[in-house]
C-alpha cells in the first residue's frame, strides 16, 4: 500500500519552541514501529495513517520520551485461537518533560460480523501544563465504516475557563478540520453510549462516523486519504505546535494545579474503565486482556489515586488523600 | 390555531415533592400572558408550544416564584418603525424557593430575508441545590426552518463529577428525547458559532436544526406536534420532577458550592454577553435594545460578579471577591 504524503503548512518545519530541542533529540525507533505493526497486521489505510502520525510525533517529542516501558507479551499479543491481535506501547515522559506519557494501542479483532481494527494514539500531559492532551482514535468496522475521534482534551472546566477555550480552541483556528469533515455526506456526528466519555470532550472534537455504504471501499480511501488525513495532521500539527511543551500553559496557582491534576486523574481512570475495562477482555482471552490493561492503569495510576465521587469529597480533604496517596497505592 | 395537547406520562400528575406545595399555590396568570402574547404576535407553532410549556412550568412552580420584576415598556416593546416587536419578562424565586429566576423572551423581527421568531424559557436554580438549570429555546427563520436548543444546563465540571452524570442525566433517561429527535431526516446537530456556548451543554443536549425544505411547512408542524413538542415536554417533566427544589441536589461542602456560585456567575454573563448583548441591538434601536439587556443583567447580577479570567484567580483571592462584591456592584 502506497505510503501517505503527509505535509500540512503546519509540519514542513518544526516550530520554534521545539526546534531547540531537537538538538538533543533522541531518535524515536520509527522503523522498529513501522516493521513491528507491519509484520503483525494487515494492510489498512487508517493505520499506515496512525503510523505516519506516530512516527512524526515521536520524532517531534524526541529527548521528552523515556524507552518503552511495557514488556514483550503487551507490546506484541494475541488470543489462543490467533484470530485477534494487538500491540500496545506506552512511553512515560523524561523527566523535566510535560509528556506525562504517549500510548499507542494496534488491535485486531474478529468479531460475529466480521472485524474491527482500533488504533489509538494519546498523549497525556503532566501537571507542568495546562495545555490539552491529544487523542486520536480510528474504529473500523470493514471497508466501508470508520468512526474517528480526534481532540485536544480539555483539562480545565471549561464553562468556567473562557480564557483556556479561547487560548487552545479559538485561537488556534482547530475548529476548522472539524467543518470540514463534517461537510461530507458521508459523515455523521458519533456519539459515544456512556455519557461521560461524552462530557470530556472539547468543542471543537471531532467525533464521526463514516459510512460509505456499499460497494463504497474506494470513496472510503479517498476520504482518509484526503479529509481525514488532513485533519489529523492539522490537529497533531496545532498540539505540537501549541500544546505541547510546559511553556505553553495558561499561569495556574497552586490550587487550580491541584484541581487539574486529581481532574486528570478521574478523566483517565473513568475513560479506561469504560472504554478498555468493559471491552478488552470481550475481544480478547481474559487473562491477557488483564495483562493488557494493567499496564494501561500502570500508567494512568501514575500518580496514584482513587475514583471516588467528587461530591463527597472536601478539597482540603482531598489535598491530604493526595499526599497520602503517595505512598500507599490503592488505585 | 388548534391548542397543543400536552400530557406527557411525567405531567399528568404532580411529583410527590411538589404536591407539597401545590396547597398554598400561588396561581400563574395564565390566561394573562396566553392575552398578552396572543394579541402581540401573530400565531405560530412554536410559540403555542412554549406558552403551554411555560404556564404548565409556572402554575407548578408556583409560589416559588415572587410576581414579574419588569417594567411595562420592557414586558412589551418594539422598534420604530413597529416590524420588530418583543416582550422580556423575568419572575424572581421567592425566599427559601431554589429558584434564582424564571425568564421568558417572545421575539419576532424583521430581517432581510423575511422574519425570525425567537422563542427562549429559562429557568435558573440558586446556590441552595447544584441540581441542572433549565433552557427551552427555539429560533424559527420561515415555515420549513427551525433550530431547537433544549437542556438541563449542568452546574458542576462534568469530567470530574461522573456522580453528578450518574444523577441526572444516565438515571434519568433525559437522553431518550434527544435520540428519538435525531432519528428524523429533517434534524441536523445545530452548533453554535461560539465555542463558549458549545461548551455549557450537557451531554444529552438536544441541539438540532430541523428543516424541511421548499413545500415542507406542513411537514414541520407536524413534527412541532409531535416529536419536538414531545421531547420538550418530556424534558420540562424530568426537570420538574428531578431537578427543581432544595431536596433535588447533591450533597455540597463549602467549597463546592462557593465554586459552583462563581460558575453559574461566568456562564450567566458570558451567554448574555454573547447571545443577547451581540444580537438584540442589531434586532432593535439601541435604545430599546439596552433597557432589555439591562432587565436581563440585573437577573444576572442579581449577586453581582465581575467576569475575569478563571486563570487568573487563586481561590482564596476569588472568596474574598466574593464578599467584597456583595456590597459593592461592579458587574
Amino acid at each position: 500500500m502506497q505510503a501517505l504524503s503527509l505535509s500540512p503548512p503546519l509540519l514542513t518545519s518544526p516550530p520554534r519552541s521545539l526546534r531547540r530541542k531537537s538538538s538533543n533529540t533522541f531518535r524515536a525507533p520509527r522503523m522498529d514501529r513501522h516493521a513491528r505493526i507491519s509484520s503483525q497486521f494487515a494492510p489498512l489505510l487508517h493505520r499506515d495513517l496512525a503510523l505516519e502520525l506516530a512516527s512524526l510525533m515521536e520524532s517531534r517529542l524526541g529527548s521528552d520520551l523515556l524507552p518503552s516501558s511495557v514488556p514483550d507479551n503487551v507490546r506484541s499479543f494475541q488470543n489462543q485461537s490467533g484470530t485477534s491481535f494487538g500491540s500496545l506501547d506506552i512511553r512515560y515522559g523524561a523527566p523535566g518533560s510535560s509528556v506525562d506519557f504517549l500510548l499507542e494501542s494496534w488491535l485486531h479483532c474478529k468479531v460475529p460480523t466480521g472485524a474491527i481494527d482500533i488504533t489509538t494514539l494519546l498523549v497525556y500531559q503532566n501537571d507542568s501544563t495546562d495545555a490539552p492532551h491529544f487523542n486520536l482514535e480510528f474504529i473500523q468496522a470493514g471497508p466501508t465504516s470508520l468512526v474517528l475521534l480526534l481532540d485536544l482534551i480539555p483539562r480545565r472546566d471549561l464553562s468556567f475557563c473562557p480564557d483556556y477555550i479561547d487560548t487552545f480552541y479559538q485561537g488556534t483556528n482547530v475548529d476548522k478540520p472539524r467543518q470540514d469533515l463534517e461537510k461530507l455526506p458521508q459523515v455523521v456526528p458519533y456519539r459515544s453510549p456512556s455519557l461521560y466519555i461524552r462530557s470530556i470532550w472539547s468543542p471543537t472534537a471531532i467525533l464521526v462516523s463514516i459510512n460509505c455504504g456499499e460497494g463504497g471501499a474506494t470513496k472510503m480511501e479517498e476520504i482518509i486519504k484526503g479529509t481525514v488525513a488532513s485533519a489529523a495532521k492539522e490537529v497533531l500539527g496545532i498540539w505540537l505546535e501549541r500544546c505541547f511543551g510546559t511553556g505553553t500553559g495558561t499561569e495556574m496557582g497552586e490550587e487550580e494545579r491541584e484541581y487539574m491534576i486529581r481532574r486528570d486523574r478521574v478523566v483517565k481512570s473513568k475513560s479506561i474503565e469504560i472504554d478498555l475495562s468493559a471491552n478488552l477482555p470481550r475481544l480478547f482471552d481474559p487473562d491477557l486482556a488483564n495483562r493488557v490493561i494493567a499496564e494501561i492503569q500502570k500508567a494512568c495510576a501514575s500518580h496514584t489515586w482513587c475514583v471516588m465521587s467528587s461530591a463527597q469529597l472536601d478539597t482540603r480533604l482531598l489535598f491530604h488523600i493526595t499526599l497520602a496517596a503517595t505512598r500507599r497505592k490503592y488505585y
